[in-house]
């Protein structure tokens, strides 16, 4: 049997955001994202769990330090999106609809390159306690 | 890479039950379900996880609008089994043993034709907080 | 200052039960407990917090040893209560309506003469998640 | 003894908020509030929990109907804050600072004409899971 | 009405310890503490939850900047008992037993000096998701 | 479709441990694994998650009886580990590191064979909310 084990760390931000498509007319817009669309922006606690997978190093028992994830989250994730508006004080989503599904796809795309590429990613990413997404899936 | 997402919508139910199976004598019930088989029933705070899996539509950045599949969730879950007997007032648990893995199963075969057959669909359904099931495996 | 200490116990039971006031006709039972009064009955995961308040002993260091304040919770209130159908299978609810507050009530009035007169006692009583009750307030 | 019992429900809403003294200059602002002081709004998931405390009905065995309150709750607090920017959307926040202490004594007195006089109220606001506060003391 | 408004702010600590009463022998203390007397220490997950109450500062809407809090908690409780023995590696445990009450008002003992004394301050700590204490009562 | 179905069961317990590998030198053991290192040792409330995939029985509607699960988990699990020290009172972290990640595996080489081997088992162990663990990955 492979004896990849999976580590996580979870990890949370605050951050304001809204939804809206701009090569859509505000009807659309509203019909399509609702309370979402509100112009003046709403806001979560999104709780993010970081999932490495590999094989643990038989000299620390570890598939990766714990506290290097958690400092390597802090700050690539954390530093960019924490208190901020996702819309308007980021690159990332300037021009890309900040959804959770799309805020989790940014941000494997930010951490995979800071990860052994010998060892597996996921992102599961809490936008409210009842909806969830996870990527890849 | 697959870019696949996985979107979760948890709501909850309160349902009673009681685990029999009516071709068994009383004494083989008892001796298999317990207290779970006592006749008058006992009950239980479901709390349903529905997973859906797909691409994200490039417009709208969902993979399935959260506020369409709560709906949905609602009008064929909800409104069928909470504040239910599962027994008693379920055409589906009639003869149907009610536990969790059942219940399970018959979610999942009541939501997939509601679901656009190009999205994954899985269950998680939480009994108690020590005790949960999830289909497919 | 008073040198008094609270400690908590926390357990679960699961129950059936239905909302009904029997000097009530059918109308009035419904209009005001809704789905509550469902005839079949539905049920909860109770989760219930026992706190019980005083000074600390000097030689142990416990206001009370909370693996006792278990076993007493357990052989009065989950033997009781655990798996039943409160309304068909137990005394205490024979002519008195389930509510989460009279539940509260008659847990504190079962547990109040198995812990010392010198401790004081409250309970918590969650229904749901969301619904919660705490006696004497 | 007093017959009281306290019933509690918990709702939740999101909304954007800047932490910000208008009276102060720009270093001021951004040296007591911090991140909380970014110009373009941040958000969370507010976890409200509304406390009221009575003597059950004889007749229902309710304080007050859990429905009625939460209803309630929906009809004056989340309406008028769910998915808003509370310092752009509300009149309540135009000129006090949306500090958590200060939401829950606006909701508080927002509830207050609404609830019977007989019965107390008290507010529990989570800001973050980490960060909370009550009101009245 | 009081216009008094508390704040909780919620920190955790890692933990080795065991429950030991040198006055007694060895079979007393067996009896007493059970498996939390075995010699070579056993360990919990503290979350421990700080309230502080007072009137809000008009100009700030803070009853105590959550911030300062965090960091007075972190550098006088979690710098000395986080990862520790709390038999070996304290003054405080020393030669008091570390229940979960002790250690409640040895921590409420070492914030107390550190808050203003205008405001008041109350200590929630748990010592496993079922057993936790609160001092002042 | 295959109709197998996954249950969990979710247990705790409470250990003492302390991450050191004996082949290293002090300030080695010290750099690589800081805190996690010191010589008398911290604890967690270890929350596990055993996980068990099959088809379920047509006769009782169980992959496997929950109780049988958790009586399983007892007596293998949680009698050998719960209240001990890791590294000093168990014979299988004698010569190996106690990380999460070898926990997790001992845990499953343990169970597998108590588990009918038509049934797959997977193991989740949470050393706290924020650092957990998954094998067979």
């Amino acid at each position: 049997m492979d004896k990849s084990v999976a580590v996580f760390r979870k990890e949370h931000f605050n951050a304001a955001h809204r939804l809206h498509n701009p090569s859509w007319d505000a009807a659309t817009n509203e019909k399509v994202f609702g309370k979402c669309n509100l112009p003046h922006y709403h806001g979560h606690n999104y709780e993010l769990i970081v999932k490495v997978t590999g094989v643990p190093d038989p000299e620390t028992g570890y598939v990766m330090d714990m506290k290097v994830l958690s400092d390597i989250i802090r700050d690539i994730v954390l530093e960019r999106f924490d208190h901020k508006n996702l819309n308007e004080d980021t690159v990332e989503f300037k021009h890309l609809n900040p959804t959770a599904e799309n805020i989790a796809v940014v941000i494997y795309d930010l951490l995979r390159p800071a990860i052994n590429t010998a060892l597996d990613l996921k992102i599961t990413l809490y936008e409210t306690p009842r909806n969830f997404v996870e990527y890849p899936a």
